[in-house]
């Protein structure tokens, strides 16, 4: 881990030295995850008990009443990873069977950093009415929809449609996944610097869906939005902007956040949005030099700048603090402060399913949010060390529970517990699928790497 | 094992025991299938290959070139087994989530005796189109489709349409998984009595997905339809009745079957079909005197009797011994020569899975029914012996052998091999799977059985 100064041509090099091996180990393994029995098989006698005859008394208790369903079999912990391939990686529109990779080492992360049974199922269809048909349809079997990769506004529509006529938890995590593990950074951040989140400005570069809900994130866990400053590849967003009125329909959030945000009416490229801010959030393009030095010098004191793109960042951390930022955060993590999404999912999802939420509310990734930052304050902050990286497992119960916990508090848990009970179930659960990882690779069930 | 007089009672009550250990073990185990790592996780820099910043290249080879999936990834071993749980078991239409529990224990079975992995998926819709719509979208992440207890006629529609539309092999259990364990059945007890497939007359009762594809599968494997005899509930299939002329596009095969078969124009009730049989098939009632001992009686000497119909058969085989049969199956695991769907599908899977075939074809199915009664040849054949059970695992890595090479023949595999290299092949996978489970259960990451 370094911020020391290093050449875009070392960077890239080391970014790509991955690929490489990828390209050797992908086709070694032949996929990422597998299915083994989750329940015992004594002997012959017990597939009479798990198929045929024995099976029709679970199948008729569910007929009788649905949600039964949770009791007898693993929908309660299993999740479709749902792609079309639209928007993988910073890959673009590459199909569904190209990102089967990515929907397999996202099932993995799941599955090893939250104990969450997931399945990759990569639709053949770019229609967002035929993907919500398609995922509706789904439902019986699944536990919790995770949204990966569809490209923008289609992600909106499918997302919010899936959401108000699904029973199970829609998630889409380049949205609240993203914009979680954000947040946690701004908390650890500020705390680091002694600010309130109330008093904040923050200046936001792009306008995805990342930033998007981040954004409304920021203002549910306290920012004022007037203090928030959005600007996209046309310049700031302000109420009046005609691309964004003409496009209301195209994209409705954009619209809203340019008549909430900006309080007071600068506009202009991003330069006039840092000016003064207390924070800077950029997930846009991969190229340093995308956010100017002298962008970043115009910011308050103690400043923080997330500079998220991969595989480069808008700007070198080094740059940054060169230009006056106190702390810098980048989606590396060969950097300080690594912003990674594996840090938010594994832990929200083990939460919600744990108590049975209806649905992943923004509350309950704020308090996911917190979970992070807090595992960061108790061991002791500094500029390189804000938030924790997933190698430090404990935030994933201690997330999972604050998360299960506001899901209780709000009313929207099928299960009530004990915030006791409900770590110890989590880090049971996530124990075990860690622990039965190491025991497979220890048997060599999993093959020694090459 | 016993073919020793018990009562209808006893043998209900039998049949009941499973449901309560199933309601006892079902919700302890919660699920019968949970995912895990293929790939080793060696430590957190693993993440950088199985995800970004790795990932990107397999996904950009795959780009490049759609099959490289297979090579990539988990589809080449993957099985959606897809059900809309309008005919589940002998229960009917109980909907999509109450046969859950059955197309877990398919996917059990499926890893446990074929090593191959399979995702339950339970569709919340009864429409064939929409059925045939979806799977067709979930093609880029499997590598076959296990379509379960659908009802008829839409099980042929949706079948077909699949097959004709979809680039991975589409498989409707109910009627070649069961064709094949029934021609392998009759293969074992034809050896066994001394006759030839090409000069034997057959009645089949009962014109369902399962006996519709026999008749076919009888018909490919050598004999002659016109010494087919067919009876449904309005009697026995003719070139003339009006029904079925009349039901023409409603029950195609019906009547194709009904032009087909039954070459001397019998009519009337079963009695009329069995007189002179060699063989009996019945996919009927689960009503033991749904078949008549006096119809038994007048099968040829050394006749063969498959009473299919579970819980119970549509004679007891005691009685069919004492009408005369010589040997006597059923679909019970403590009755002998019990005709198991489970002795199928896992072989039948490895095999096409292992060559990449295209489709499976009827006669990949009779490669696999040649091979389990060519282990019970080997054996040793006898009146309680004509079909191996599931125990033997041995038979799944031939019936594997047995099919790979068949589709390799066919010219619809996609790779080649040798028969003892594709033996090894499928032997070690099975065995793999097999040793993991018995690892994990040893480990306790299975827990044991209360």
């Amino acid at each position: 881990m370094t911020d020391k100064k290093v050449t875009k041509e070392e960077l890239l090099k080391k970014a790509k030295a991955p690929a490489g091996i990828a390209m050797k180990l992908h086709p070694y393994y032949q996929g990422k995850i597998q299915t083994v029995p989750k329940c015992s098989i004594w002997d012959f006698d017990a597939f009479g008990i798990w198929y045929t005859p024995g099976v029709a008394a679970p199948c008729k208790a569910i007929e009788a009443d649905k949600n039964e369903v949770f009791k007898h079999t693993n929908k309660a912990n299993t999740v479709a990873v749902v792609s079309d391939g639209t928007r993988v990686l910073g890959l673009g529109d590459i199909g569904p069977e190209a990102a089967m990779p990515v929907m397999e080492g996202k099932a993995l992360l799941f599955k090893y950093l939250g104990g969450v049974d997931a399945v990759p199922i990569c639709l053949d269809t770019k229609d967002p009415d035929e993907i919500i048909r398609t995922v509706k349809l789904l439902q019986p079997s699944f536990g919790g929809i995770n949204l990966e990769d569809f490209s923008k506004p289609k992600c909106y529509k499918i997302l919010e449609t899936l959401r108000k006529e699904m029973d199970i938890p829609v998630w889409h995590d380049d949205a609240q996944g993203t914009a979680a593990v954000i947040l946690a950074g701004v908390f650890g951040a500020l705390k680091f610097v002694g600010k309130e989140i109330d008093q904040v400005k923050i200046a936001m570069l792009g306008v995805g869906s990342a930033n998007t809900r981040t954004a409304y994130m920021l203002e549910t866990a306290g920012v004022n939005p007037k203090n928030i400053v959005m600007c996209d590849s046309k310049g700031i967003l302000t109420k009046d902007r005609k691309d964004i009125i003409d496009g209301k329909d195209y994209d409705t959030f954009k619209y809203d956040l340019a008549q909430k945000t900006n309080g007071e009416g600068v506009s202009g490229d991003f330069g006039n949005a840092t000016d003064g801010a207390d924070v800077l959030i950029s997930a846009s393009k991969s190229e340093p030099g995308t956010i100017k030095k002298e962008w970043v010098s115009k910011m308050a004191s103690d400043s923080i700048v997330f500079a998220c793109a991969n595989p480069l960042p808008e700007i070198w951390p080094w740059e940054a603090k060169e230009a006056g930022a106190k702390v810098v955060g980048t989606g590396r993590s060969d950097f300080p402060n690594q912003v990674n999404n594996s840090l938010g999912f594994p832990g929200i999802f083990r939460g919600t399913l744990d108590v049975q939420a209806s649905t992943i509310t923004d509350e309950m990734c704020i308090a996911a949010a917190q979970a992070l930052a807090d595992v960061a304050i108790k061991k002791g902050l500094s500029a390189d060390y804000i938030t924790p990286k997933m190698s430090e497992w404990e935030v994933y119960p201690l997330e999972a529970t604050r998360v299960g916990m506001k899901a209780i508090e709000q009313g929207i848990a099928r299960i009530e517990m004990e915030e006791k009970e409900l770590y110890k179930m989590a880090e049971e659960r996530i124990k075990h699928s860690r622990d039965m990882t190491f025991s497979l690779m220890e048997n060599k069930f999993i093959k020694p790497k090459i």
